[in-house]
């Protein structure tokens, strides 16, 4: 599936993704022009797509840029030059496609004062079309994952000299600037009964005794990579290594039993199974797609209706929370290629004791 | 102004601000509320303003929140949950508040399955209300520039052991996570002929001789900095320094010159004046407000309607730019008094050579 075979099947003329945000861009318009930044992708249905961009970003959208790129100058409003190119280029627009998330109504508004015609929300036709990912996107995925691994690897073997949860995640911060990248999403370092927390956020609080989770991931080239490994400060019990053995058996067990094809809800369903008496301390999604967000296709909830197929890139993510008690997580970014699975994510997964 | 003023004129029953997305907060609901994450802020014209939060927040919005929190629960959507909350408080909805720059297509579209009424766009009263700051605002605001005060004073002390523009970059980046901070923007560090370019992308080239441009600023408790300073690398001639000198005189001359009730406009075509003929490189506004925005009101544009009125923080920040040959720019941070300026960044402004 392609943006061009939706807008077919759907009927539309031309598709708009636009960015008129400094801290925000329009996931859809970088995927399919390479592009990220102010501007204005249009993709007609049946002739080249084009983008329009404000002249300060004119040289930097070309170098970018897999398609055409247009300036549209200052004093002239973006969508009555837009309506100007169509009519020039003979681009009639009955039905016009849009992605409502990621257009806010102030834009809607100008665009619809000068392109008419029916408007066709095409949100989850470009999710739908992103969870399958090209040799090049998996590349920038695996690259992503190696240097996460890195610092994440780095992280861990010093983590004796952290002296607060906040430490920790200042240190994974400033490592990932280092290597010119951003965080895919702020880290979560958990330790004590903290952990027991799937979504907490890292205090200014020293470092607690027992089971620390680190999740943590950077963001390369606008892909997002994502892993979670749990380690043990001080002495663990027997008892404790044995949960986290289960935990290790089961998220190993469980990608091993991926297979094209298979339903993800089966994955979820054998994870809890695989926990026995823990499985009802394991109380989120078992993982997600990640890509140019880092929620995407496919899901791995209870609920979900997606199946694995290849050139899919998701996570793996069972954990265990006992309220109050303890927590642990172990994730790991995974493509499906050619029916076989290969871990991007390669920080070793026994139990470290620190 | 407050924003029940605004309710009571446009004869709105409520007005909504929403946050569904992680990567960004609605600036208005935080604003009013103290809380920034999920949920939807509601405030009724003549009831007490409260917060409609999932249960994961639920906690951490009632430690934030300044106004009454409570939690919806999962399986129930938002907007319906909402419904039954206003029918409950008898509160009845006619005219309903937005701001339409802040809420994209599919949330207005679900809130309108629920919410009846006409819609009324608020999104310039709340800039209007945001461009005056109370004296807690203020104080943060002082506390933002004063880090990156500290912060780019240590880059310049140590400006030769940089190799290219990129290590400048990321040396102001890690000390802003050092603080506890974020950035308020991308760091603008211009060497040599790029200064001449106002929105120059730093990269990974040596730094070159000449004047350096450094744009810089954090972001604290979501308000943000914003400070200019020019440096020199090298030895400059006695033309440069005279240019320097001008920019120099004039940044100060019209930061004396400000006054309440003075026009905006007028600061503006003073700068352009007293540049002589140095005027015609000056290619961009002379400043704006700053907030929880890094550009707000007032403007100091040639096309503005804005006054100085008294607690404005805003950019004074005029620039000589000559197209392939260099480029040069000042700026600081103040914020207008009981009819007095006081000037927030306080890094020297005298010619530094390096």
């Amino acid at each position: 599936m392609n943006i061009k075979k939706v807008l077919q099947e759907k009927k539309i003329d031309i598709a708009l993704f636009c960015t008129f945000d400094s801290d925000y861009y329009d996931k859809n318009q970088y995927y399919l022009s390479g592009y990220r930044g102010m501007g204005c992708l249009v993709v007609p249905r049946n002739k080249p797509s084009f983008l329009l961009v404000p002249e300060m970003e004119y040289e930097r959208a070309k170098q970018d840029s897999k398609v055409r790129v247009m300036k549209w100058k200052k004093g002239k409003r973006l969508f009555d030059f837009l309506k100007e190119v169509l009519r020039k280029r003979r681009i009639r627009v009955k039905t016009l496609g849009i992605s409502r998330v990621d257009m806010n109504l102030a834009v809607y508004r100008s665009l619809k004062k000068y392109i008419k015609g029916r408007v066709k929300d095409i949100a989850l036709d470009c999710v739908r079309i992103r969870r399958i990912k090209s040799k090049e996107e998996i590349k920038i995925l695996g690259k992503a994952c190696s240097l996460t691994d890195k610092i994440l690897q780095k992280c861990i073997s010093r983590i004796r000299t952290f002296k607060t949860e906040k430490e920790v995640e200042q240190f994974l911060h400033v490592e990932t600037i280092k290597q010119g990248c951003e965080l895919a999403f702020k880290p979560i370092v958990a330790s004590g009964k903290g952990a027991s927390m799937p979504h907490y956020e890292a205090k200014n609080i020293s470092l607690r005794k027992g089971f620390l989770v680190i999740d943590f991931g950077i963001k390369y080239k606008g892909y997002h990579a994502d892993m979670t490994r749990t380690i043990y400060l001080g002495k663990p019990s027997q008892q404790e290594k044995k949960v986290y053995s289960l935990l290790l058996e089961t998220q190993k067990k469980v990608i091993m039993d991926i297979k094209l094809g298979k339903r993800c809800t089966k994955s979820f369903e054998e994870t809890v199974s695989l926990l026995g008496t823990y499985g009802k301390y394991f109380t989120h999604g078992l993982g997600h797609g990640i890509g140019l967000q880092i929620h995407e296709w496919p899901n791995l909830l209870p609920a979900s209706k997606d199946s694995f197929e290849n050139n899919m890139v998701f996570t793996v993510e069972p954990g265990i929370y006992v309220p109050g008690k303890f927590g642990m997580r172990i994730e790991d970014s995974i493509v499906m290629e050619k029916g076989r699975l290969r871990i991007l994510t390669k920080t070793p997964k026994k139990l470290i004791v620190k």
